[in-house]
């Protein structure tokens, strides 16, 4: 039972769409050796994790275990595989962290802000250079994207070779970086059987071949030629390729580029800096951009999922930068819209409609091509590789399961393996070994929380509630000094038949301070017990609301 | 200038999808006699109205003027049309309510549930009924939409002719209803002109014809029949042709019905017993459905939106009236997703899949069809009517702004006119003559709040920032008794370097209070403001959040 295994472990990523995080360890059970996939983030909102920055997974497991750790190696640098970077280092141990150029360029930035050293990073070459970690031989093979230089991984173990696409499309001609190479990908089936494909699941439901990047430039071109005033463009600012795309079809346009926002600036350079990015067009600072005339100008902004502190929603509130939208000027979102964030994009929408402003989206498919392989690409890569086994990872429960559900009609044998899930891949078959506690971590502020820690759902009660604090203090004999006081937050004054709130409340404290014997007001536990009780009680009969309640018993004890 | 004018005045519905709410006016200016068309609500969510349990127009406006008004009139019997019914009639002077029989049995049961008299509900008949109601003479005509019995209204003015549609759809065969009748609505614009058009707007960004209910039973019932399991269907509880479609395919495939969830059975009661709904196959109660083979039981439930506390997210979580799901069932939305629901819908799928049940949606266009008019339907009733002007209505402003596109296309003059704002409709085209304050009120617990008093907005920042509460006592002389105290909600007990940050606070406001004159602590307005700031510098410090803060400062008095 102690012989070696080939173990897979998610910490993130399956069972959600975001914060990938997946470890491998080759050894004897309870001591293999790992390697770490990727270390995302995730993004928060009103409903589970108001006022939280961003969510990581809870690397508890593994940071137990980073002794163990022999490299960590990202995919490609969408923050939902590389974010969690700067957060979560400290606790892997300044192990080897392996990226193409372009990735490890942006990971150097998120160390190099979290006030880390970024010399554990490693800039590597595609495949066949081979990085050796413990009993793994790791490449990087060039895969395209929607974010330059995005790569699956060839995980050679004395088990077997497992291929880990990372984030894919099919895409014979991306604009930027390497196409999609069958002969490649054939050569690689044929120089060693593939025992298990952890395969991208995004799309699975999507039921027509994926389009290429290249197919929007006719239509963005005549978009943007025929529009009259200026021209606003939104997309992910790190799609380099459609930044790129937008800018040509400016260029051709007779208009002039001036990018706003930080992430998608900061995407750029990255890209020109790392030489992934060659011929962009130059571009204009928002100053010298004020002296075009609205006809010759294009600006490409942030904020396609109506982030509202990017510079689409700056531009939807007012002047951005100087420029303000006007009746005649156009406005695409050359994106789609993640679900949860279809209000927040509706609402730039709309005050753009205010202001005269045309406003195009991707409703009739011509403005934005998805970055992840549609089913019918999917199941040409079950045939390419022929694994032994397909794990699905990066997708919900759905999605995983429907994608085991692909290649098991295809002969192959899959496992829907979610967070924390542990799948022997030794054998024929992945076998579900162990089950780990896993869980979220929040960065709020600047404190890491757990998600668990009961912060976070206090916040969530007093939005829904509204929070009561009432105050009594009472003397060294236990006797109540005035009368309870009670402030009001998140909550109506008035309650039924006009009467004020927070007068019925004290009142009602007070006839009951004055009913309770020595033995309660002594015990402050009890005291704390009823007073919260009674203003829930009040609270429900005036306001129908059942508030969050805070009690401060204060004692005066002589000096 | 003091000539009898028409006006038109929306006060909710106008520049947003939900809580219809339309005023019309005829007379001199200032002293028209009214009648409002629909009071209806929107849903609240985390973002914006947190713990609110209904959102409704603020309708301050036209209670001032009730001496005013005629009567009500309301078109359908969706939420968003006749929701707040039992919230606001009281500021209505007890008026009529007019509407068709369906719509009013629902009316009462609002009435009723708000503890108020139902006797000012009028039941009408379709036209060439008449209802009279000072200068404004209205007929309800008969249209298809994804509830029984909506109509359009017919206005006759002194001034012309207005069609206000209500929401419909051009659907000649419904399943439940009067099918759409071109040549009723011919005779109708031969009758008389018609001045004015105010006209549904939600699907004019939708480019094919609508499809009709009918089209629906066949795929329905071929998927239901196929069904291996237990089949669970939800719709919205308001589509009574849907349920019809969806029992009569369960019954064709030997299933016997059950129901579940409180709004759907009102939906289906109310039907029956107006006679608008007939033939519908018997239904078994959950107890009588537990004895019913899986493989010969539909269960129609409510919470096609995700709604936490409906039968769909019941199931989804476990148990649910003796009803569990299981590997092998099926689980459909027969539905669309309205935009700010996707999260709470695919939580649902997604908590199926882990169960093993198969979901179906409306991906693929043969589940589901929409209710209301798409562009070349609305562009058929533009030509059929002849407008002298259109005013579109329901609709965000990007839908209203689109539709007077169209419009104006088929040389129809319209105009966008969003909450608020007065028309004149009396001369040749529409005149913006005044801008009315509207805005919207709460229902948060029984107690109807505004959306401005600022309650709401402290509950969001109590979500965003957490809360900290400061006490203090200060005696006679205004010396501090025993040290300032501070309790934290929704914020982590631990800041930098591990320090425990109630006690950083607490000895950092101990040193102020030392320090502080005997000038400063005699000032409530001053501590209280010097304290709070003090408590989110070293909040911001320690955590990197600035909290809100209540300061309790209790002074004891000689008694």
């Amino acid at each position: 039972m102690n012989k070696d295994r080939l173990i897979y472990l998610p910490l993130g990523g399956a069972g959600e769409i975001g914060m990938n995080c997946y470890v491998y360890g080759y050894g004897a059970p309870g001591k293999e050796r790992l390697i770490l996939v990727d270390l995302g983030v995730t993004f928060p909102d009103m409903d589970g994790a108001p006022g939280v920055e961003v969510i990581m997974p809870d690397i508890q497991w593994l940071a137990e275990r980073v002794d163990r750790l022999e490299a960590i190696f990202i995919t490609h640098g969408h923050e939902d595989h590389i974010g969690a970077l700067g957060h979560l280092m400290p606790r892997l141990g300044g192990k080897p962290v392996y990226a193409r150029k372009f990735t490890a360029n942006l990971g150097r930035g998120k160390l190099e802000e979290a006030g880390l050293a970024s010399d554990a990073l490693r800039v590597v070459e595609p495949r066949p250079m081979v990085i050796e970690a413990g009993p793994f031989k790791v490449q990087f093979m060039p895969l395209a994207h929607s974010i330059p230089e995005s790569a699956a991984l060839i995980i050679d173990t004395p088990a077997g070779r497992i291929v880990h696409t990372g984030d894919f499309k099919i895409d014979r001609s991306p604009v930027v970086g390497e196409p999609w190479d069958d002969a490649a990908w054939e050569a690689l089936a044929a120089e060693a059987p593939v025992k298990a494909l952890m395969c991208d699941s995004t799309n699975v439901f999507s039921p027509a071949p994926g389009r290429s990047e290249a197919t929007l430039a006719g239509h963005l071109a005549e978009l943007i030629a025929k529009a009259p005033g200026m021209f606003v463009a939104t997309t992910f600012g790190s799609n380099v390729a459609r930044l790129k795309t937008l800018a040509e079809a400016a260029k051709a346009a007779g208009r002039q580029v001036c990018v706003m926002g930080r992430s998608m600036k900061r995407m750029l350079s990255a890209a020109t800096e790392t030489g992934v990015l060659e011929g962009f067009p130059g571009t204009l600072t928002p100053d010298e951009a004020q002296e075009v005339p609205r006809r010759n100008l294009m600006l490409l902004v942030t904020g396609s999922q109506g982030e509202r502190r990017a510079a689409a929603a700056a531009l939807s509130r007012g002047k951005y930068l100087g420029f303000e939208m006007r009746e005649g000027d156009s406005f695409l979102f050359s994106s789609r819209t993640i679900p949860g964030n279809e209000k927040d994009v509706i609402r730039i929408w709309n005050a753009f409609s205010e202001m005269g402003v045309t406003v195009h989206d991707d409703a009739g498919g011509l403005y934005h091509v998805s970055g992840h392989a549609n089913r019918p690409d999917l199941e040409h890569v079950h045939r390419l590789l022929l694994p032994d086994m397909l794990v699905p990872m990066h997708g919900e429960h759905r999605h995983l399961k429907e994608h085991v559900r692909l290649a098991t009609e295809a002969g192959i044998p899959g496992m829907v393996a979610v967070n924390g899930t542990m799948l022997d891949l030794t054998g024929e078959a992945p076998v579900a070994v162990d089950q780990i506690q896993t869980g979220r971590i929040y960065l709020d502020g600047t404190m890491l929380i757990g998600a668990m820690d009961g912060v976070i759902r206090d916040r969530i009660r007093m939005a829904l509630n509204g929070h009561v604090l009432v105050t009594v203090i009472l003397d060294e004999q236990d006797e109540p000094m005035g009368e309870p006081w009670v402030e009001l937050m998140g909550l109506t004054e008035t309650g039924r038949g006009g009467r004020d709130l927070t007068e019925t409340m004290e009142a009602d404290l007070a006839d009951w301070m004055e009913r309770a014997g020595r033995k309660v007001l002594r015990d402050d536990d009890r005291m704390d017990e009823e007073l919260r009780k009674l203003v829930r009680q009040v609270a429900m009969e005036e306001i129908g609301k059942k508030p969050e309640v805070t009690v401060v018993v204060s004692r005066l004890v002589a000096e």
